[in-house]
């Protein structure tokens, strides 16, 4: 491969300069003008459109609408709720001029719509007959981070669906939290082929307003844990803020519970991290806009008709299949870039291939060459593509399940998290002292306290050595 | 209806209190804490996304790919085109800070993404195997106007697709020319029922950094024009300034040829101006989401049970069907409510339709009253629908029609603006002077010279006397 053409550092040697390099060279995104804000080319868009499509049906579902709030949010109405934006406002991009005015007040980017939202709602929740209210946008937000961005990862400006519901009582808000984190999950394991622990946040590393903050955590290839979508159950914290009272069943004035969730385009930067190789991309069969390459192999003349012709045939029978009958690129050429880009499956067509009635498929996930029958194309590829889909999702589960490991002892989490990294299950006691403490000595964070893990019985804190209460995942996130 | 259900204002006495009233009540949209922002409620959203879902299906049959590019863009790359700088600076809300930090430069919130975008372009062509280049996004943008706001009509912020293609030649931009128009177009008639006339831009009148613009022009009901989609073709000028240049075919370095076009959320404002009356919306069946409403007439209680029973049974048939089974309203005030949110057609089911096996369907564009078989439920509404959708463009269209008339006398042009309003045929020599003339005298501008409109052969300038070239319309316009 022409280094013009290919990915020249390896992700296992740097595995940030691979993705830097990565993304760009396959264009699925660029650097932008503006610093800290990347460009989604339409491979990167389409992924992303994949994901919001079915992410939507099921909030459909669960009778979620979409709506859309302004943009812009006036200082004040973002001070209501004193927690909320003591978290938000370093990160808040101002807008103080318009045209060759100044502006009475500051007026925030969103960095996230409860204060723009919730000031409607006030005006139009009166009655429990109002509730549920179930509203969602799709949109931009801008958090102006001071870190280093990363594309997609973190960057100051992206795009997620943020969800702001209202319920009458906190078990209505509760029995949606399993629907809401169901519909993630399931968009998140079966299109983007990522496992990850679902399980609640600590107070300290909930988010800022919430009650409670439910979490996916994802774990990277360099052993870093990433949040992948949340879900914030708000009690009556923004409702107070925000004077959203409802005459409840008996007549009586009440403050309604709220929750918020969200699903974010870092999601396309952990699946792209997670799966791809040295050779480029690799997309979930699920999620790739062009899920097969048909590349026909040169021969003399007599054939190179019938191989197009073929190639054409073919090409017509599967879905969102391209034939690359490009005349000024050799095969291998044309093999190298629709691997850099991700093409799941590349179907070979040359005189072999005409002779014998078959087709010459390469799975992009493993190399694999595969033999199959002309006739019988649609099916093999079908069923192909679906194995590919469930071996990335294997293939990241053995790993996240390599690299947590459990231990009891301070001293053994401490040389994990120096020599291996990943998710790290030990016993706590709940205290935020503990908690800190951890934090300030090995810079790992409690990532959740994922749900599927047991209750301890006799176990000590492993800080402490007092009653543990829980068995949580300690890592270094990113 | 009591005044709190309906609508106080009528549209003929006074159409802006009327619109302004309607929005709210029918929960289409509100007014936000910004000034000039509003908050499109699910019912307007869930339009618009009809809206672009169509309009997008139809430019991916033309090859152009969605993208999403930075909401914010550096002044000094907003300057890099003079007339496009000059057009748009007087409306740029600036961000001029982050956290707690002012920023080293201004950043503009896109009114438009030419100079983001073209600084890529600039980048990612190199060669004509580059081109066409078809991207578009669908985003938000700010134009911080200082006139008077009107929901969707005339709002700070609001949504649009902003495509944004490049060519080798001036011939391949005017090709995709007729096909984005006539998707615009499509989807303009065929879903939102509004009319309209298509044509070129004066010189006056085209877009800021444009060699030529195209508009259709659509008609409001108090007789003002009102621009909707448009295309432009800027030729190199953006080129040029952006240093986009390819590899032509002969190895010669060129300048591309650009184009772009719009379609805003502005069309949803004409659309609820131009069908709705004095009992609330009236949604073209196309592009509501819900196209029927049944309401069960209550009777003895012998009667109920089987009532309900039918209307589930025939909601299961329907498309996008709601059955209003609320036990707490009468069917008086259930039918004022979807009247008042512009469901297309109304099923009532009572006693009389049980024992004749028949439903009464009334529309909600003319009040006609229908009985059906129950048997033949989906095909009747399925018709009826249809009729309505033709109806409400055939309407529009009468109205356009009587409202477009031709002067070749400058009195009478004059006269019919201030008396009547609506699009004035006329010839003229196409001299800026005579078009700003008029203009100043009479507020009246061209809005665009149709497409379908001929040559004049042997006519004067209405203003000036000397030999026309165009016949135009002229009108007051929003």
């Amino acid at each position: 491969m022409s280094e013009e053409q290919g990915i020249t550092v390896s992700k296992e040697e740097n595995i940030s300069a691979w993705y830097q390099e990565l993304i760009v060279k396959s264009n699925l995104a660029d650097y932008s003008s503006v610093s800290g804000c990347i460009v989604y080319r339409p491979l990167a868009y389409s992924i992303w459109e994949r994901v919001k499509e079915e992410v939507d049906k099921r909030f459909k579902e669960i009778g979620i609408e979409n709506a859309y709030f302004p943009l812009l949010i006036p200082e004040s109405l973002l001070e209501k709720e004193a927690e909320h934006f003591q978290g938000f406002t370093p990160e808040v991009a101002w807008v103080t001029e318009a045209g060759n005015s100044e502006l009475n007040e500051r007026l925030a980017i969103r960095p996230t719509s409860e204060a723009i939202m919730y000031d409607s709602y006030s005006k139009w929740i009166k009655s429990w007959r109002d509730l549920p209210l179930k509203l969602n946008q799709w949109n931009n937000v801008i958090r102006w981070e001071f870190k280093h961005p990363t594309p997609f990862l973190r960057t100051r400006e992206f795009l997620w669906n943020e969800g702001h519901n209202v319920y009458e009582t906190k078990e209505g808000a509760l029995e949606d939290k399993v629907r809401v984190l169901g519909a993630y999950k399931e968009v998140v394991e079966d299109y983007m082929a990522l496992p990850g622990f679902i399980g609640r946040k600590t107070e300290k590393e909930k988010f800022a307003g919430a009650v409670d903050t439910w979490s996916m955590e994802h774990l990277l290839p360099d052993g870093k844990a990433i949040q992948g979508p949340d879900y914030h159950y708000d009690g009556t914290n923004f409702a107070e803020a925000f004077e959203i009272t409802f005459m409840g069943r008996g007549s009586e004035e009440k403050y309604p519970h709220q929750t918020t969730y969200a699903i974010t385009t870092r999601q396309l930067g952990i699946m792209i991290m997670v799966h791809s190789d040295d050779r480029g991309l690799v997309i979930p069969p699920k999620l790739a806009p062009i899920k097969t390459v048909i590349v026909p192999i040169p021969a003399d003349e007599d054939y190179n008709e019938r191989i197009l012709e073929k190639g054409r045939e073919i090409s017509s029978k599967l879905e969102d299949c391209k034939i690359d009958d490009r005349e000024n690129q050799t095969p291998g050429w044309k093999f190298n870039e629709w691997e850099l880009k991700g093409v799941p499956l590349r179907i070979e067509i040359g005189p072999e291939e005409i002779k014998e009635n078959t087709l010459t498929l390469v799975r992009r996930d493993n190399q694999e060459k595969i033999t199959v029958e002309q006739s019988e194309a649609k099916e093999k590829v079908e069923e192909i593509l679906e194995k590919i889909q469930k071996k990335l999702l294997k293939n990241a589960r053995e790993f996240l399940n390599e690299n947590t490991r459990e231990t009891r002892s301070y001293g053994e989490l401490k040389q994990i998290l120096e020599e291996k990294g990943g998710f790290i299950k030990a016993p706590w006691c709940g205290k935020s002292s503990c908690e800190k403490k951890i934090k300030d000595e090995t810079t790992a964070k409690i990532t959740n306290i994922p749900s599927k893990y047991e209750t301890p019985e006799n176990e000590e804190c492993i800080k402490c050595g007092e009653k543990a209460k829980y068995w949580v995942n300690f890592a270094k996130s990113y």
